[in-house]
C-alpha cells in the first residue's frame, strides 16, 4: 500500500516539503481552465472501483476497474456507495462525471488534490473536499491524502488518491449490519465517513500530542541535548497540522446547517455530532500549537539559563585566581630591597593568605547562591 | 471518595498529564458510532442513584443503585432530582435513557467523559453537558469531573463520574426549604445545580490565583531560586485551566437566549444572572492568565538581570588585578639593566602605585554604578 | 473619609492585591442563590440616604439614616434623587428594594461589590452598576468603589460603598440651578451621575499617566536605576485600569441603543455624548496600555545595552593586558641563555613595545568605536 | 503662522507630550456639562471669519471678524462657506451656533479641541469633526489641529483652531472656477474639504515613511550608533499617528453609507472615493507600524549580534594569550633543577612553540569564522 | 520588455523600495480633484489597444495605437476584448472613457497605479482594480504592476501599465477555440482574465516559497552566515507581499455575491471557483508569513546560541589555564625559604599536578557537556 511518508525531521511526522507543496498550484498555470487535469502524485497503478450496494436485507460488493460498472447503479432504491481508488486516469473520473452530471468544475476540485477543503449544497448532490489524515503508528508518521465525497440522493461517491484502511470499519459495520447503517438513508452513510475522517484527525492529534510530550520529557531531562531546530520544525508542524484540519469546522458548519433536501431530519444530530467533534478536533489542535510554542519559549528559557550557568563557572574562575595569580606575581618580582622575601615564615605565611583569600571567595560565591 | 489527582507540578494543581488527555479521544476509534460505551476511568464501584422529589410541602429522598426505582418518577406531578452517580454500567443509563426517550448520541455524550462542553434545546428535554471543577483546599489539587444534565418537565437528571460534595448546599437548601427552591419550578433546580458548578469555578479561581500570588512573592524575594520550568507550567495550567471553563459562556447564552418552552418566564433573570457569573469567571481566569504570562515575563527578565549581575562582577575581578599583575609581571623580569630593581623605595612606591590603581578603578566602576 | 488604599507599589497608585480580590468572590459559596448578603468590606459606620428633591422652582435635602423616610418619596412629580451611602445594613437595603419593587436579583448584585459592571433594562427601571474611579492627587492612590444606579420614572437611587466627593458638583449644580439640570427629567440626572463617573475616569488616566511620564523620564535618564519590578507592575497595574473602565463602553451603548420609555428623545443626544467619551476613555487606557509595555520593552532593551556596556569593558581591559603580560612573562623566564636580558637597552625597548602595542590596540578599539 | 511644534525626539516629529496631551480631558472637571467652554491652547489672536460665497456665475469673499457679518447669508441660494478660525472667543462661536440652531452638544464638541472624531447626521445639518495633520518638509514636524465642518442645506461652516495653508488649493479652484466646485452643491465643497484633509494624510504618511526609512539606513550602515531610545519613540509616534488617522474610516464611512439628504445622489461617488483614500491612509499607517516595529526588532537583533562580536574579540584574546602566558610562567619558575633551562636551544626553541601554538589557535579560530 | 525590477535584497524579489512608494500618493496633492492624472511611472513608448472581436464563429485581432478605432465596437454582438496597454496618454485613455460613459472618478482610479483594490458595481458595468504579479524566473524578481477591468454588457476593457506575457494563455484559448471560451459571455472572459492573474499570484507564492526554502537551508547549514538584515527583510517583503495579495479576497467575494446583471448564472461557479482561489492564496501568503516569521525567531535563537558557545570556548580556556598559571607563579617567587625549590623531583611532580589538573577539568567541562 502506498504512503505518503512525511517525516522529514524528527520528532514530529509532518514534513515540512510537503507543508509547502500543497496548497500552491491550483491548478498547473498555462492549461484551459475547466479542462480536467490531474494535479498531485500517481499513488496507485489503476484507478479502480468498489462498489458497495445495500438495503436493510442485502448488500452486494463488487470490485472492479471498469467505470462502465459503476454507470448501472444510478436511480436504484438502495443505497450505493461507489469508493473511487486512484485518480490519474482521466477519462474513468470524467466519464463517471458525466454519467453523474457532475459539474466540470467540482471535477476538476476533485483531481486537484490541492483544492481548498469545502463542502458545496448543489441541486443535485452535495459535494464535500476534504483532507484524509492517518497516523501511522509504526513509522510515526501522518499519512495525508485528499478525499471528495459527492452524495447524491441514493449514491454517494467517495474518491480517494489511494488505498487506505480508514474507511474499513465503515465497510464493515455495512457486512454485519452492525448499528443502524443498513437501514438509514445514503447521508447517513455520508456521515459515517465524515465521521471515520474526524476520527482519525483525532488519532493524528494524540499521535502528535505523544510526540510532543516526548520532547518535553528530554527538554525537562536535559534541554542542552535538544536542538533548536527540532522545537522549531515542531512549531512549524503543527501549525501545518492546524492548517490541515481547521477547514473541518466549515465543512461541518456546511452539512449542520446547510438545507439540502438530501440530508434528511434523522440525519441531523448526527451532523450536529460530527461538529461537535471537528470543534473539539480544532481546539485539540490549538491546545498542541500553545503547547508547541511553550516548549519553544521553555527552551529559549533554558538556553538563557545555560549561559548564565557558563557564565558563573568563568566568573568563579576568574574570580578566583586572578588575585592570588597577582599576588603571587608580587612575589615574583625582583626588587633588591624586598624584606618579606627573606622572612622565613613568609613562604607559608603566603600559603595562609591565599588558603583564607580563596576560603573568603568561596563563602561570598556560596552566600550569591553561585554553587 | 476517590478524586482525580491532577497534581503534577508545583506550584499548581493542574496538570499538564490532564491536559492532554482529556479531549481527544472522542470515542474510542474503530466502534459503531451511536453505540455505547463508557470513555473514562471507572471512579465508583456501582452506580448509584438518588431520587428525590419535592413540592412546596413535601420531600423525599431515596437511595438504591436499582435504576428501575427510578423509573416510576417520570410524570409525576412534583420536580423530580434524579443524580446519577457513576457511568460505567451502559446497561443501567441505557435504560434509564430508553425509559425517559434520550437520543442515543445525547446518551453517547453522557458516557463519553471527553464530550464538548455545551447546551442543547430538544423538544422534550434540554441537555447540558459541561466540566466541574473543584479546589481541594488540602492538596491545593483541582479535582475535574464530567457533569451532565438533563432537563425535563418535572424531572431533572444528573450525572456525575465520581460523587462530589459540590450539590450538597443545594440538596440542603432543598431539605430544609431554604430559599425559593421548594416552591419553584424543575428549572430553578437546573439553575441552583448550574450556579453550584459556577460557585466552585470562583473556588478554583481563588485557588489558582492564591498559587500564582505565592509563586509572585517567591519570584519578588529570589528569582534565581524559582526554576523556569514552574514559570511555564503555571502559563501552561492556566491556560489549561481556561479551556475547561471557557464553554460555561456558550452554555449559559444558550439557556438564557434559548427559547425552550421547559425553561419559564420566571427563571429568565436567574439564568442572566448565571450568564453574568460565567462571564465574570471567564474574565477571572483570562486575568489570571495575563497574570501568568506576567510572571514568566518577570522572570526571564530577572535572568537576565542576573546574568548582569555575574558579568559586572566578572568583568570587576578582571579589570582590577589584570593591570596589577601586569606591573607586577615587569618587575619580574630578568633583564640586567633594569634601573628600578635597585631604588630602594621602589618595592614600596610599586605597593603605592598598587594601591592607587586600585583606589582609581574602584572610584571608577563606583561611578558606573556597578556595585 | 474611608479611603481605598491602592498603592502597594511605586510608581502606580493601583494595587495588584486589589486586582485579584474583586470579581473573583461573585457571592459567598454555600449560601442560598437569592438571599441578600453583603459581599464586601464596610467602609462607613451607618448606611445613611440623602434625599434631593427638585423641579425647576423648588429643592429640597434631606440627610437621615432611617429608611423610611425615603418612602415618603416615590411617585411625587418632581426629579427626586436618593443616594445611599454604605451597604452593609443588610435590612434597610432590603427595605427600599422591597418599597420599590426591585428584582431579588437586582438587589443581590447592588450589595454584592464585586458585581459585573453592566447596564440592564426592567419593565418599570433602569440598572446600573459600575466602577467609581477617583484619583487622589495627594497620595497618588486610585479609589476604587462600586456604584449602583436605579432610574425610575421620577426618582433615581444611587447606591455607594463610601462617602465620595464625585457627585458634588452635580449637587451643586442642582442646588445653583445651573445648567438645565433643574428643568430636565429625571434620565438627566441618571447621565448627569454617570458623566462625572466617566469624567473622574479622566482624572484617573491623567493621574496614571503621569506616573508613566516620569517612569519614563526616570528610564531615559537611568535605566538600570529603575528596578524590573516596577516595570511589570506598571504594565500588570494598566491592565486592570482598563479591566475597570472598559465596561463603560457596554453600558453607554446599552443605554444610548436601548429604548426603554425611561430615557427621554431629550436626552439621547446627552447619552450619545457619553458614549464618546466612554469610547475615548477606553482609547486612552489602551494608549496607555501601549505605554507601559513600550516602557518595559524599552527598559529590557537597556538591560541588554548594559550588558554590552560591561562586556565591552571587560573585553577592553583583558585584551589590553593580556598580551602584554605575556611578553612581560617571558623575560621573567629563567633560561641561562636569553641574550636579550644582557642587552642594556632591551629593557626600554620593551617599555617602547608594550606603549606602541597599547597605542595600537586603543586605536583598534576606537576603530569599533567600544569607547 | 503659529504652529503646532510636535517634534520634541529625533527622528520623528510626532512628539510623545502631545501623544498624551490629547484625548485625555474630554472636558475641565467641574464644569457643568452643556456649558460652553474652550479646551485647548489659543493659537490665533483672534477669531475670524471667512465668508466664500459663490454660484457657477459669481463668488465673493470676505475677510472679517465680526460674527454679524456671517448671519446674513443663511437660506441664500448659492453655496456659501464659512470658515471660522480660532476657537476661544466662546461668545462669537456661540453666538454664531445660536443662529444656525446648532445643538449644545455640538457646540461643545467644536470647542473641546480633543472631541472623539466623528460624523453625525441630524436633522438639519450634518456634523463632522476630524484630526488635521500637515507635514512641514522644513522642521520635519506634524502640525495637529482639529478641524470641524457642519454641512446645512447651502451653508457649510468650517473651525479652525490655526490658520493652515490645507485649504488654499480649494479655495483656488473656487476662485478659478476650475473643475466642478462651482457648478456643484454645498455636500461638494464638503467633500472638498475632507479630500484636501486626507490628501495632507498622505503627505505626513510620506514625510515619517521617509524619516523611518533615514532611519533604516542608519540602522544597515550602523546600529550601534543609534540609540535605542529613537527606535521606541518612532515605534510609539507611529501608533500615534495610527490614532489620529484611524476615526477618518468610520467618518468615511458615515458619509458615504449614511442617508442624510443633505448628500446628494450626485456625490455619492465622490464620498465612496473619500471611503476608498481613508482606507488606504489607513492601511498605509499600519504598514508604517509594521515597518517601525520591524526596525525595533532589526536594533534588537543588531545589539545581539554586537554582543556577540565583543564576545569573540575577547576569547580570542584569552583563549591565544593565556596558554602562552602559562608556558612563559613555567619557565619563570625558581626550581634549582629545571634541566630545560640550561639548554642552550630551549629558549629558541621555545619561541618556536608559541608560534606554532598561536598560528593554530589561529587556524581554529578561523575555522570556526570567528574572525 | 519593461519590467519592474523589485529586487533590492537578497533573497527576496520584492523590494523594501516599492513597498513604500505604492499606496501613498493617491494622487499629487494641489491637483483639482475629479481632474484625470497619470500616476505612476511610464513604462511603455505608447498607449496601445489590442481589439479581439470574437464569438463561436468567429474572431478577429486588431492592434493599433489610435482610440478611434476601439469606439466603432461598443454594441455590437459578439464578445469584444479591448486591451488597453500604458496609461501615460490621458486624452486617449480620456475620450475611450468618455465613449464608454465611465465615471470620471473610475477613469481617475484606473489612471493612478496606486488605487487601491477594489470590485465596483455600476448600472452599466463592473470595475475592477488589481494588482498583477508575476514571478521573473531568471531575475527572480516579481513584476507588480495594476489591472484595471470594467466589464460591459457585450464588451471587456483591460487596463495594463505595460505589456506582460500573463494574459498570453486565455488569448491562445480565443485564437484556438479551447475550452468554453469562444462560446460563453463576456463575464467568462473577465473570469478567465481575473483567474489568469490570481493563477500567477501561486506562481509568485511558489517563488517566494523557493527563496524562503533556501533561506532555511542556509540557516540551518550556517546560521552565522546569514545576515540577520536577510531574515528581516524577507519578513518585510513576505508581508508587502499579503498586502498585495489580500484584496483578491474582497473582489473576489464582491463579484461572487454581487448581483449585478452583468454576471450571469453561468458563470456563477467559475467565480465561486476564482473566490476559492482567492482564499487559498491568501492562506498560501499567510502560510509564508508565518514561515519567514519563524526563520527569523530560529536565527535569533541561533544567534543565542552561538552566544553560548563563544562564552563555552572562553570559559574552558580561563578555567583551564587560570589555575595552572597561579601554580607556575607560585614558583616563580623569590623567598629564600622554599624547601620545595630545592628537591630534585620537584620540577616534573608540578608538571604531574599540571596534568592531573589538567585532566581533572576536562573530565568536569566533558561531564558538563561542554564539548
Amino acid at each position: 500500500m502506498p504512503k505518503f511518508d512525511l517525516r522529514h525531521l524528527n520528532p514530529l511526522g509532518l514534513a515540512k516539503v510537503l507543508t509547502r507543496e500543497f496548497g500552491h498550484h491550483a491548478k498547473p498555470p498555462a492549461m484551459p481552465p475547466g479542462a480536467l487535469v490531474h494535479v498531485g502524485e500517481q499513488l496507485t497503478d489503476k484507478v479502480t472501483f468498489r462498489i458497495v450496494e445495500y438495503n436493510r436485507e442485502n448488500i452486494t460488493i463488487e470490485d472492479t476497474d471498469n467505470v462502465a460498472e459503476c454507470l448501472r447503479f444510478k436511480d436504484t432504491k438502495p443505497v450505493t456507495w461507489i469508493q473511487v481508488t486512484g485518480l490519474h486516469e482521466i477519462e474513468k473520473i470524467s466519464e463517471l462525471g458525466q454519467r453523474f452530471e457532475i459539474h466540470p468544475l467540482v471535477l476538476e476540485d476533485i483531481l486537484n488534490t490541492s483544492s481548498r477543503p469545502k463542502a458545496e449544497v448543489f441541486d443535485d448532490y452535495v459535494f464535500i473536499v476534504s483532507k484524509l489524515l492517518r497516523y501511522d503508528h509504526d513509522t510515526k508518521n501522518v499519512e495525508v491524502q485528499q478525499f471528495a465525497l459527492v452524495v447524491f440522493k441514493t449514491v454517494v461517491i467517495s474518491f480517494l488518491e489511494a488505498p487506505t484502511p480508514i474507511f474499513d470499519p465503515v465497510l464493515d459495520r455495512i457486512k454485519k449490519g452492525m448499528g443502524r447503517i443498513r437501514g438509514a438513508a445514503q447521508d447517513y452513510l455520508a456521515w459515517a465517513l465524515l465521521d471515520a475522517v474526524v476520527d482519525n484527525y483525532f488519532g493524528v492529534i494524540d499521535g502528535v500530542d505523544q510526540q510532543l510530550t516526548d520532547l518535553d520529557d528530554a527538554l525537562q531531562k536535559d534541554a542542552a541535548g535538544v536542538e533548536a531546530n527540532v522545537l522549531f520544525t515542531a512549531k512549524r508542524e503543527v501549525s501545518e497540522l492546524h492548517r490541515l484540519v481547521r477547514p473541518i469546522r466549515e465543512i461541518a458548519t456546511a452539512l449542520y446547517r446547510g438545507d439540502s433536501a438530501l440530508l434528511t431530519e434523522y440525519s441531523k444530530p448526527f451532523f450536529r455530532d460530527l461538529y461537535d467533534h471537528a470543534i473539539q478536533a480544532i481546539e485539540s489542535v490549538e491546545d498542541l500549537r500553545e503547547l508547541a510554542a511553550g516548549l519553544r519559549d521553555f527552551y529559549l528559557s533554558a538556553v538563557s539559563n545555560r549561559m548564565n550557568e557558563i557564565m558563573k563557572v568563568l566568573t568563579l574562575f576568574a574570580s578566583f585566581f586572578l588575585p592570588l595569580t597577582f599576588l603571587a606575581g608580587i612575589y615574583g618580582m625582583n626588587f633588591e630591597h624586598m624584606p618579606e622575601l627573606a622572612i622565613p615564615w613568609a613562604y607559608p605565611a603566603l600559603w595562609g593568605v591565599f588558603i583564607v583569600l580563596a576560603l573568603g571567595m568561596l563563602v561570598l560565591f556560596r552566600k550569591k547562591r553561585w554553587f
